[in-house]
C-alpha cells in the first residue's frame, strides 16, 4: 500500500440517463451535494463527465477539477495510477457515461482494486436504466439476470436468443440485455424471430426522458404489430411463459 | 377492459432503505414530488408505506389516502381489484417495503396486468439495495444475476452455493442474493464453506444507513478473519476467480 495513513473515499456517482435530464431533479440531494464537492473524477468518458459536472454546484472552476478516464481501453496496469490520488488521501468520484458506475461499464475493476487497499466505498443513489427497465417490465424481479450485449453475427445472435429463452425456462429468470442504439432494430428482430410466441418481451427506450417508451407484450403480439425502434438507448427484457410470480404462488397473465 | 376512456398512470416509487433515511435527501426531487401528490397506493406492506407517506409533502390528510396491500399472500384473482381504480382514471403509486417496487418483491404481477391494459407505467429513480451492492462490490457489473433467497435446509443450501460458483465459472456472472436478516450468519457461513478460496465474496449491510458495511474479500481471506454479521438487511455477492473484466480485456486482481 502507498504512503498516507488513511486513504480518501471512493464515491460511486450515478449520472442522468440523457443530456436533457437535469441532475438537480433526477439525483437525490445527497448525491448531488457530494458530487458537487469532489475535485477528482474517474470517468468512463471525460467529455460527458465534464458536461455533467457543469450542471453541478462546484466549489471551484471546472478547469481545476481533475478528470481521468477509465474506459474499455484502459489496461489493468493503469489502474494503480488512477487509485493513487485516493491512496494519498483524496476523495474521488467514479462516474459512468450514463447511469450507475460499475454496472455495464468497466468501472468495477477500479472498485475491486480499491477494496484490496481498504479504500472506503460509498455507492450513491441515482438512475440506472437497467433497474428502471426491470421495475417497469412486469416480467418479474424475484430472479433476474443482465447479460450485456448479444453476439453480432446474425446466426450467433439467434442462437444466443434461443439459449436465453432456455435459460429463462429453467431458472424462471427475467433476462435483460442492452445494445448499441443503431443495432436496436437488429436485436429486436432477432428476439422476435428466435423467441417462442408466448415469451413476454419488453422494450424500454429513453428511460426518464421525454421520449420514454416502455412496452411489454407477448412475442406473438409484437409480431402482429411490429414497431420500428428509434436509435436511442434501449434495454430489452424477456421472460419465458408462466414465470411472473409472487413468492407463494405463480401468476399467469391471460 | 373496464369502462373509462383513458386509464391513470402507474408510478413505481422507490422508498428509503431504512426508517432513519430521510426521503427528502435520498429520493430525487422528481420522485419525492410525484409520490407526494398521489392518493392511491398499492404497497407490499401498508404499515411501512404509511410511515413513508408521513414523511412526504402530502396535499391532504394521510387518512384520506388509500393504501391497499399487494404482498406475497396476494392471490392472482385479487389483482384486477387493485388495478380497477387505475383503469377508472386514477393515478397510483406502487411501493415496496424498502427499495424499488417490482424488484425482489411481488409487485411485478400488478405491473404485468397493467401492461395488458395499456396503463402507462412510469418507473421512478430511487434506492435499490441490490443495485447499490452491485456497484460497490467491485465484482463486475458487465453480467450479473440476482437469485433471491437460497434454500434453508443446510444441505440444500450448500449444494446451491456450489451450483452458484459453477454458474459464475461458466458465465462469468456476478451473483447476488439476499436473506432474511436473522439468517445472515447462516448464509454467510454456507458461502464461506461452500465456495472456493479464490472466489470473491461481498457482504453489503445497511446500505445508505449510518451503520453501512461494505466489504469484498477473497473467500480464503474471509475465512482467515471471519466476522459476525449483524441482523440487518444484507446483500451478498460472489464471483468466481478471474471474472472482473473490462470489455476488451480481463483484469485479475492479485
Amino acid at each position: 500500500m502507498t504512503g498516507s495513513p488513511s486513504p480518501g473515499r471512493l464515491w460511486l456517482i450515478p449520472t442522468p440517463l440523457g443530456e436533457t435530464a437535469d441532475p438537480r431533479l433526477c439525483l437525490p440531494p445527497d448525491t448531488f451535494a457530494i458530487a458537487s464537492r469532489l475535485h477528482y473524477f474517474i470517468a468512463e468518458n471525460a467529455r460527458s463527465a465534464r458536461a455533467f459536472l457543469k450542471q453541478l454546484d462546484l466549489d471551484r472552476p471546472i478547469q481545476q477539477i481533475e478528470i481521468r478516464e477509465l474506459s474499455e481501453h484502459t489496461q489493468a496496469a493503469e489502474l494503480p495510477g488512477l487509485l493513487a490520488p485516493i491512496l494519498a488521501g483524496q476523495d474521488a468520484g467514479l462516474v459512468s457515461e450514463a447511469g450507475c458506475p460499475a454496472v455495464a461499464d468497466p468501472g468495477a475493476a477500479l472498485v475491486a482494486l480499491a477494496h484490496q487497499h481498504r479504500v472506503p466505498i460509498h455507492p450513491l443513489i441515482g438512475p440506472s436504466a437497467i433497474l428502471l427497465a426491470l421495475m417497469a417490465s412486469g416480467l418479474g424481479g424475484q430472479a433476474f439476470a443482465f447479460v450485456g450485449y448479444l453476439p453480432q453475427p446474425p446466426d450467433a445472435r439467434l442462437q444466443a436468443v434461443r439459449a436465453l429463452e432456455q435459460r429463462s425456462v429453467c431458472s424462471g429468470e427475467t433476462i435483460l440485455m442492452i445494445e448499441t442504439p443503431y443495432r436496436n432494430q437488429a436485436i429486436f428482430e432477432a428476439l422476435l424471430s428466435g423467441l417462442s410466441g408466448d415469451c413476454r418481451l419488453m422494450v424500454a427506450s429513453s428511460l426518464t426522458l421525454p421520449d420514454q417508451l416502455i412496452r411489454t407484450e407477448r412475442v406473438a403480439d409484437w409480431r402482429a404489430s411490429p414497431v420500428q425502434l428509434a436509435r436511442v438507448p434501449t434495454v430489452f427484457g424477456m421472460v419465458a411463459p408462466g414465470q411472473t410470480r409472487t413468492t407463494k404462488e405463480r401468476y399467469r397473465p391471460r
